[in-house]
């Protein structure tokens, strides 16, 4: 590894946490160099829904380079693309009755967060945008402002924030206030301070800030002051989206329309780099290149993209992704329940689950235990207290088995390294012979 | 091409200067889905030095997907990765004596321009950074306020520039005035009213902003003020490095040493995403994961890329461009001495060349001519004057002479439609027919 | 009154409230140029605690004039300033075992905001502020930032408040929200988005918002957060502070004692333009020079700033102010209680009380009305709803009767004019006929 | 002086160059606590033009006292403001046939400079305001913003400058740069990075930042392209106007008409706290109380200053001042010629001359110098190397060369100390026998 040491940045992060050197992958697996086997249950993060290498996908890839299919299209029109957008407005757009339009911005999710806000601004004439407590939007300037975690914000060595407004999250503060009656009040005085917004941005559920969810009536409610008070909503589903919570987008549950999505990460469905912005048609204000970007044409992408689309044209996908989740929710409260000296509780929905506990530095140790049996799972929250799974949502049974064992044994085994799980010893060596 | 008008935003704008959908290309040449063959001297704007669809890259990447090698990383340790930093060790950080850090962004040169600027605060501790009339460094809200095109940063939505202090290029006022020495009594003088600013970021070439060339005594004298004022000095070297202007980077002909280098464009050698920021090593400040981005880790790109280093490990590639360079200026300069009627003059260096025309329609339409003719050539400026030629790099004596007569037969056309050759139009016809 | 129709700019505005000119005023009298009379409910906004023209004030400035005493001073010494701060060192700092020391910023509130926010700034090296909702701290850039009004924010031409963190003052949402809970969570969690701040700017009454009381409690809280958090607490006493709730300073019921105090309005006893900035020792951080201001030494408002402060050697008129608060209060319950219609309800302490009535136009209309039957009385609040009385301190009994029986008038006409008064209709006319 | 030490704030600057207690004043002369007389060459920096205590405007000033006339009037109607109103529309406005509205801001020069940007702002619908180097246009944030003082800047504690376009001052790097055809440029290039201002403000002479002169030509070329590109004119004429420069206002000697026009300082006559900011009628755009502050109506300034007017009824009191700045610059000029050692040259123009010499020290020591032989003088420029001269424009020749002989007296002291006198002795020691 010392190639690593010797040259790369030290802002590495991940690598740390899962210290080896990767070289093959497939489904929910991966191998490293001296070919050990890990499970993967991070999924790139969220951009590896399908898992890695699909065949399908594979295969459409390798013939396309076969054919010297152009890789690189900036915004031109090219075969591949229009393939991409037919297929997405069959099975994505016409099905949900959306009239929004793609935009493709750089390729990366932080580019879409970007160009969402500045079409907001733009097709609002206001600067200011509202953003979550707790959310995270990505690290170019736009969208760190809009990220809550300190850490990152002073990584821009300057002051952020004078374009943004911060709103308690769903539950920010318990029973303890109504965030949205808050949010609404400002709003609605003249005297409050708060300068009306042309957007609010959200994450139907915050995966790096911890697997908040926002409730089906937090959401409704949110997109009705929105309307009310003529400011846009933008989804970033970047994360969250692509199948997830089951359903492509993650706030159909919800029964909501943003005007503005974001889509990256598992777009593509096999890791490549792509974003797309969806616009409501009175939000496609750019002129001609007024947005650009050299890797908006990532074709190779949109050749694997396509191909992920069919994974929508049925509801086969979303109903596994459905079952699994609801066995993965059974596994983790009983793990909950027989490690209470962790404190343990559960967060998020669909195949983005985890445990929080505390003291919130054990997460981190759950984390490392699991990847020395082989598993990576990644931390999640303000103070990483969450135990974030998030599996390919092609898991199958045997995976999920695999991987619930091998974090059972590692809060066990962290738990016991504390002495936090004495009140509940009997219990915890009884349930792991019997599992 | 219904499905684009139907479904695609507005903002898109290459397709619109070249109306047709691309389905192949390979070296030099692209081929639209009725078949018809164009010459590419566009390049992807800057994004395939190397051409479309290198054949050792592309059997490279055949074999590594077939292999399952690990397609997305993260920022974890990968064999592909491994092999990239190696040989980008061994052939261009030590020939050069550079003991910079790699640093991966986000996979796009905005990611790489906003990751730069951040790590120079940070550096510093300061937030205030210059950049130059004319300058392009991307789209995001960062590089955005770097960006000097009006059009461009209407598109923010919102006022832009609070910690961006804009000083003039060089040259900016032709004779009249010394841009460095201008700059220079600002840091100099307390009541200036310019912040002493953390870093400069410069394009040695401005290419979006009209193939603007500064000369080795400027960058030498804005290096000589960076080092005694304390200022970092940041290279964008997307556009103009990795090999466009003959050496890999732009400003090893100037004898500098940039703190820090942005790179994105061809660096993955196959139009594949990818950025690196050459970091300084007090320069490298980010905390793990301070800095971060879901397709850092873009392992297929890592494969072209490798590939693609192998040009620079001997001179010849160099030599070749340097020889291209050479027969495309003696052969812009026929064309200029041919087309008074335009007013045209010789712009930029490398294989970054072009003519400035006026009035500045012209360069549009010069442009859609040759589309007409089968090529493809790109406006710069900011009136869009300059005809901007951006061939791949591996364009050869045939490649070169066929785009030369389509461009001479270009402004031939628009001369004439414009009744512009009339005082030189028996030389012109003399030398056509002589072509 | 043509002449100001003629020339003055539209902007003006308590002469449209007021409509008539003035020429001469005593105690809390005023006369206009017909000689009419006017009972003064309104004090110059608070700038007039001692009344207008008070002798003792009056005849030092006399005597001062007359013997070429030095008018302006800048910050240069003089006897009048030395003779100023001996006094305020005895009477107001040393009995109150305050070390702070003494800024003379320019002259009026808004200067003294902008120097106590700058100062808290390069204390504690950071730049974001909290303020509050409904919060006024004056119209000059930075102390517009911190206000609330978005009429008078609008007027800034251009986004404000980069700068600054909006947080939800005492009560902002009933017993909806604990308001310092939500603060200080915000302060806790590193992933809220809220950057730390150096400093909270707040006033214990709301003037402008609406006479807005902090409780005693939250005030306490506040400075407890303050303190734990490392933030700077300042007093904006401007038009709260100076005797106007009994106590010299209007946080002194509350045990507090802020970082920075902001004084001005009444500080110089005769309405003459002045204003003071205290700071704790670790504050007094400015270069010499590093703030200035032409007016900073209006030796005038210092010689009747003197005199102003024998007020406060002993506690004979704080006694007067508390009683007098007490007695209006009790005239203001009974006119609550008799107009139901209006469904007005107290607000307020000390000698800064009103009533908020509903719809918010009618508190206009019965300013108006007082006016007719002579006397000023002003409004306030985000929506102009509430009748606020702000009389001088010296107000006496007579007076006091007097204001209260037009003020029961205006309530009774306009609660007749539209209809308001029905279902207490008989209760009113026999109370106005009693009184 | 120990209450000074014992309480004021360290960020007192003034009565560290001048280290006494003054306690009367009179004319250009004053007197400390000892009774020492000195000569006021300093006038509250360009505060008391009409000198100390002027009889007729110390008298008027009594005489409303005495009658308890209005003494604070927020924005209310008076009869001290309606006379000051009519008397500066037949005296300054008619005759230079300018029809500006008044708007009284609050009492301070840079309460006049933040009014007029927001006015322009709100004007123009667009935030970025041009300032040139070394302008000094206040202390609050707005006017820090556009002020360029690095001292005074990170005064702010906190990164300025957002909305503020620098542009070099005329003269800036001396004939090297046409600074006007530098900012047009910026103006006409769309690819400049500078975005379109709302307006610019200028002093004509630069006061703080060392008696800049801009010439006329600059000034009506400056004016050509704001008429051209739609921004507004605002002249700061706080120091440079009321006379200053034998005009009322320091601009009428380039014809020039700006649209908006701030006046403080001498504006009273008598050194009370007073500003207006004069709006041509395209520019009068607030809402009433859209802007306000509480001591607006500072009535006993309106006393004065409307007999401070009646020195521009005739043509007598501009005639007086030319001839006396004639006399003043003969004088400089022989001191100039008989201390080369000292490198000095001449600055400003008008009742605003100084001499800058080298090394810059040696101004403050030029300064303490003529302070101990009784004389006020202060010092101005970006590295205080300025000796400058502000006296009271009624200075007359006994007071004028009683001020040039210390004023020589102390370069000869300070050349002497230095041994800079050597070169030019013989001729220095029989010029100083001779004065």
């Amino acid at each position: 590894m010392s190639i690593f040491n010797d040259v790369e940045s030290s802002v590495r992060s991940y690598c740390r946490s899962f210290p080896t050197t990767f070289e093959r992958a497939s489904g929910y697996r991966m191998w490293d160099q001296t070919g050990r086997e890990y499970l993967d249950f991070f999924a790139g993060a969220g951009t590896l829904n399908y898992g890695h290498n699909p065949d399908d996908m594979k295969w459409a890839l390798i013939r396309y380079l076969t054919n010297d299919g152009v890789a690189h299209g900036l915004d031109m029109h090219t075969g591949a693309k229009a393939r991409f957008l037919e297929r997405f407005k069959e099975v994505i757009l016409e099905p949900r009755d959306m009239d929004h339009r793609v935009l493709f911005p750089g390729p990366t999710g932080t580019n879409a967060v970007e160009t969402a806000v500045k079409a907001a601004r733009l097709t609002k004439g206001r600067d200011k945008i509202v953003s979550f407590t707790n959310a995270f939007h990505g690290m170019t300037l736009g969208s760190l402002s809009l990220t809550g975690n300190s850490m990152k914000r002073e990584g821009a060595g300057m002051p952020l924030g004078g374009d943004v407004i911060r709103m308690p999250f769903c539950g920010y503060m318990d029973d303890e206030m109504d965030t949205i009656d808050y949010f609404e009040r400002t709003l609605e005085d003249p005297g409050s301070g708060i300068d009306l917004p042309a957007a609010v941005i959200v994450e139907t559920i915050q995966g790096e800030g911890g697997l908040n969810v926002a409730t089906k009536e937090w959401l409704q409610r949110l997109q009705g002051i929105c309307r009310k008070h003529d400011m846009l909503l933008i989804a970033d589903d970047i994360q969250v989206g692509c199948g997830r919570t089951g359903k492509f987008f993650s706030f159909e549950d919800a029964g909501i329309k943003p005007d503005i999505i974001c889509l990256s990460k598992s777009i593509s469905g096999f890791g490549l780099p792509m974003a797309i912005v969806l616009l409501a048609p009175e939000c496609d204000v750019f002129e001609p290149g007024q947005h650009n970007g050299t890797f908006r044409g990532n074709n190779l992408a949109f050749v694997t993209a396509t191909q992920a689309l069919e994974r929508w044209a049925t509801k086969d996908f979303e109903q596994h992704v459905h079952s699994m989740a609801k066995a993965m929710k059974s596994k983790l409260e009983t793990i909950i329940d027989d490690f209470p000296g962790l404190k343990p509780y559960h967060k998020g929905r669909g195949m983005m689950q985890g445990i929080a506990v505390e003291p919130a530095e054990l997460a981190g140790e759950i984390s490392a235990a699991a990847f020395e049996r082989g598993m990576l799972i990644e931390t999640a929250g303000a103070h990483d207290e969450v135990v974030k799974l998030l599996p390919p949502l092609i898991l199958d049974a045997e995976g999920l088995d695999k991987g619930m064992s091998i974090l059972r044994e590692s809060f066990a085994e962290v738990a016991a390294r504390h002495g936090l799980d004495e009140e509940s010893g009997n219990v915890v060596s009884l349930k792991k012979s019997a599992s």
